[in-house]
C-alpha cells in the first residue's frame, strides 16, 4: 500500500487513529530523512493537540527505537536496568544508583545527556573528573560493562535517529511539552538501550519541568505502560523537585558530594539525595529479579552502600574510562573555583519555598550549564546549599555558597538567589520526598484519570 | 520588542489570542522566508485546530493583502466591483457577471486561477480562445479596464506572497480545510485588487469543497465580516453545487456556453446558470452603488444581459487582451475535439441525484483539467449535460456526451459517470438554486451560532 505523509497528518489532524503501518512510515521517514520538515511538524503539532492512544504510542515507541541501532546485552551473564530522570537541579542519583545496581548483581548500561536551560546534565558532571570519556564505541561500553556492572556514556549518534530529528523539529516548534511525544522520546532510547527494567524519576515542584501533579502523574503512567508493553519492567517515582537535591549544584561538585555518600558519609543537608538514591536503586534491584520487592531492594542497596562496594564499583567504572581515580579520591581538595561568593539571609524567620527554577538557572549562569547545545561548560562552577526547606534561618546566616571561574558570573545568579529563596515567619512542613509511586499495578488509575478530562 | 516564531506557534497552540503584532510578524516571516517552512507549518496546524479570533482574521487577512504589491484603481473613475466562487463544476459565471458589471458602469478587475483536481479553472478555459493572453502586467490590465470595464487575468508573482507560500505549505500539510485559513486566503487576495464590492459564491452540495452545511455557512459569514471589517462591500449567495452548473464542463466548450447566454439565447438546460450569474450580477451592482438593492441590480443586469451590451463588454475584453473574436464568434463550429463518446442511460426513471464532484474528475479525467499545478491541459475536452436533477429519464436516452482529444481518456470518465449519475424511481425536486445570501445585516447569526458549537 501507498502511504503518503499528508494523508498521516490529515487523519491525525481529524482525531482519528493511525494505523501501525502508518506510524511507522513517519517514523521510518523522519530517521530517514524521506518526510520534509514541514510535514514532520505538521504532524507533531497534530499529535500535540490531538493525542494520542495507547495503542499508536506503543507502536510510536517501538518504531523510534527500532529505528537505528539498538543495545544488545547477550552472553553478558547479568540483568540489565537502569533509571531515567525528568530532569531536575542537583540530580546526582545516578552516580549512586548506577554502582547499586552493579553491586548487587545486575548491569546499568546508562546512556545520559548534557545540561540545558536550568537542568545540569550526567555527561558534563563526570566530564568534570580529569580524563573521563563519556563517549565510548558500543564495544568499549560492552568491556565496561563486563569489568564493572556499570558504564555510563554519552548517545552514540546511530541510536534512535528518529528521535534526533523529531526532537530537533519540537525544539523549534514549540512540541516539546506534551507527554504522548515526550514519554515516546524518552521510552525509545532506554528501550534502545535493551533494558529489562527501569525506574523512572519523574521530577515534580518548582525545579520540575512538568509542574501541574496531573499532568505528571499522567506522563508518569503512560511511560510505565509504555515500558511493561514493551517487555521492560518499568516503574515511575514521583519525587519532589521544589528545592535542589542534596547539597550541591554543578559539575565537579555533585561527583564529589556523590562520592561522600558512597563513602558512608551522612549529612543532614543531603539525607534527600541519599533516600531517593536508594529508594531508585530499590526498585532497580527488585524489577531486575535481585529482591522479592522494593523494600528488600532498598535494603540490599543500603547494605553496599555501607559496605563501600558501591564505592568501589563507580571507581572501577571510572578507572575503566579513564578518570583520574586520585583526583575523585581527593574530593574537597580538587575542588578550585576561582571565586566563591556567599549569599546571606537579610532576615530570620524559616526556610519557607525555593523557586527551584531559578536556582538551576543560577547555576547555569555561573558557567555549569548551557543555554544552547553545544556550549562549553566549566568544571568547578555551581553552587553550595547551606539549608533546606524547613530549617530554621537566622539573618545574616550563609545560605549559599556560589563557584565561578569569572567574577562578573556572580553578580546575576546573587540576584536570582534573591528572588528564589522565601523566607517566612513560620516553620513549615517541607514536601514528602517521594509522592507517589506508580507501577504496572496501579498505572491503569491515572490513564483513566487522565481520559476522563 | 523582539518576537520569535517560536513563541508565537506557543502562544496560538494553547489556544490563546494573538496579538495585531504577533500575527503581522508571521505573514511578514512567511512573505519574506525569514521563517522556516518547519515553524511555518506547525503554526498552521495550531491555527487549524484552535482557530481564530474575528479580530485575529482581520489582522491577518490585512498583512497577507499587503505582504506584496496591491492594485490601485484611483483615476478609473468607475467604482470596482468583483465576485468570487469557491469552486465548482461547469461554473462560468465569470464570464458573465464581470461584462454585466461593466455594463452597469462599474469595472471588474478579476484575478482568477486554474483548473485543479475536479474543479476548473476561469484562466484555463480563457486560454482555449486561441491567442487570449492571461498573464498582464498591471499596466496593461489598467489599459484593459479603462478601455472594456472588465479584464480577466493570471495572479502575477508579487500579489500577496505570503499567502503563495502559506497556501503551498497548508497544502502539503494537510492545512487546506480551515474556514480561517481558507478565508484569509481567498480575502487577502481579493482586497489585494482593491475591491469597492465583492460577491462571494459559495458553493454546497456534492460538487462544492465544503459538504456540510454548516461550515460553508460560517465560511460565507467569516469572509462577509472580514470584507466588510476591511471596506469592501461584501455579500456571500450559498448556491446548490450538486449537480454541474449549466450545459457544459471543460474549457472552450464553458466559453462557448456562455457566449449562448451573452447572446440572448435561453435553455432550459442552463437557466440554472444564468439565473445564478444574474442575481451573482445584481448583488455586484448594488453593491457598486448602482441599484438601490439586489433585485434592481439584478433588473439592470437582465437589461445589460439581453439587449447585447454585456455580449459587446465581453468581446472587447477578449480582443483587448489578444484573443481571436472570430473563433469566439463561430461558436459550436470551432469546437472540434478529436473523440466524442454518448453515455446513455441504462434504465428509465429520474435523473435523481450526482456525486458532482466525481464528475468533476470525469472533466478533469477527460483532459480538461490537471491533477498537479503545472500540468497542460486540453482546449476541447470535456463533457455536455444533456439532463438536470428531476428530469425525467427513458432507459438508452443520452445523459452526457463526452470530449476527449484521445480516445484511451475515455474509459475512466465512463466509469466516473456510471458511479455518478443516479436514476430514482419516483421524481424528486431538484434542490434551490439559490440556498441563501449572508450579508452584512445578517452575518452575525452565522457567526455566533458557530461560536456556540
Amino acid at each position: 500500500m501507498n502511504l503518503h505523509a499528508f494523508d498521516v497528518i490529515r487523519k491525525k489532524r481529524d482525531g482519528e487513529e493511525l494505523t501501525d503501518q502508518e506510524i511507522r512510515y513517519i517514523v521510518e521517514g523522519a530517521a530517514r530523512e524521506t518526510i520534509p520538515e514541514e510535514q514532520l511538524s505538521a504532524w507533531l503539532m497534530a499529535v500535540f493537540l490531538r493525542g494520542l492512544s495507547l495503542r499508536e504510542l506503543g507502536t510510536l515507541t517501538t518504531a523510534m527505537r527500532f529505528s537505528g541501532e539498538v543495545l544488545d546485552h547477550k552472553g553478558l551473564g547479568r540483568k540489565t536496568v537502569d533509571k531515567h530522570s525528568t530532569g531536575g537541579v542537583g540530580d546526582k542519583t545516578s552516580f549512586l544508583v548506577a554502582p547499586l545496581a552493579a553491586a548487587a548483581g545486575l548491569a546499568d548500561p546508562m546512556i545520559s545527556g548534557r545540561a540545558l536551560g536550568h537542568t545540569g546534565g550526567t555527561l558534563d558532571k563526570l566530564e568534570s573528573i580529569p580524563g573521563y570519556r563519556t563517549q565510548l564505541s558500543l564495544a568499549e561500553m560492552r568491556h565496561v560493562l563486563e569489568r564493572c556492572g556499570a558504564s555510563i556514556v554519552g548517545q552514540t549518534k546511530n541510536l534512535v535517529p528518529a528521535d534526533r530529528r523529531l526532537y530537533s523539529l519540537r525544539d523549534r516548534t514549540a512540541t516539546v511539552e506534551n507527554p504522548f511525544l515526550i514519554c515516546a522520546s524518552i521510552m525509545s532510547k532506554k528501550l534502545a538501550a535493551g533494558l529489562d527494567a527501569l525506574a523512572i524519576d519523574v521530577k515534580t515542584g518548582s525545579g520540575a519541568f512538568l509542574r501541574n501533579e496531573d499532568d505528571a502523574n499522567f506522563l508518569a503512567a503512560l511511560m510505565v505502560e509504555t515500558g511493561e508493553r514493551a517487555g521492560t519492567r518499568t516503574v515511575a517515582i514521583l519525587t519532589d523537585m521544589s528545592q535542589p537535591l542534596g547539597r550541591f549544584a554543578g559539575n565537579w561538585v555533585e561527583i564529589e558530594e556523590s562520592m561522600a555518600l558512597l563513602r558512608g558519609e551522612r549529612n543532614p543537608l543531603n539525607e534527600d539525595l541519599r533516600e531517593i538514591s536508594l529508594v531508585l536503586a530499590g526498585w532497580m534491584i527488585h524489577l531486575g529479579g535481585k529482591a522479592a520487592n522494593a523494600e528488600e531492594g532498598r535494603a540490599i542497596a543500603e547494605t553496599n552502600l555501607m559496605d563501600g562496594s558501591a564505592l568501589r564499583i563507580f571507581r572501577e567504572m571510572v578507572a575503566a574510562q579513564g578518570g583520574d581515580v586520585h583526583a575523585l579520591d581527593s574530593g574537597e581538595a580538587f575542588h578550585r573555583p576561582k571565586f566563591r561568593r556567599i549569599f546571606r539571609a537579610e532576615k530570620s524567620g524559616w526556610f519557607a519555598a525555593a523557586d527551584c527554577t531559578k536556582l538551576g538557572w543560577a547555576v547555569q549562569r555561573l558557567g555549569a550549564g548551557r543555554e544552547r547545545a553545544g556550549e562549553p561548560v566549566e568544571a568547578h562552577a555551581g553552587l553550595e546549599m547551606h539549608t533546606k526547606l524547613g530549617m530554621k534561618i537566622e539573618s545574616g546566616q550563609p545560605l549559599v555558597t556560589m563557584f565561578a571561574e569569572d567574577e562578573a558570573r556572580l553578580a546575576e545568579p546573587q540576584e536570582l538567589l534573591r528572588e528564589a529563596l522565601m523566607i517566612g515567619d513560620a516553620p513549615v512542613e517541607p514536601p514528602p520526598l517521594v509522592k507517589r509511586i506508580i507501577s504496572a499495578e496501579n498505572k491503569n488509575t491515572f490513564l483513566n484519570a487522565a481520559q476522563r478530562t
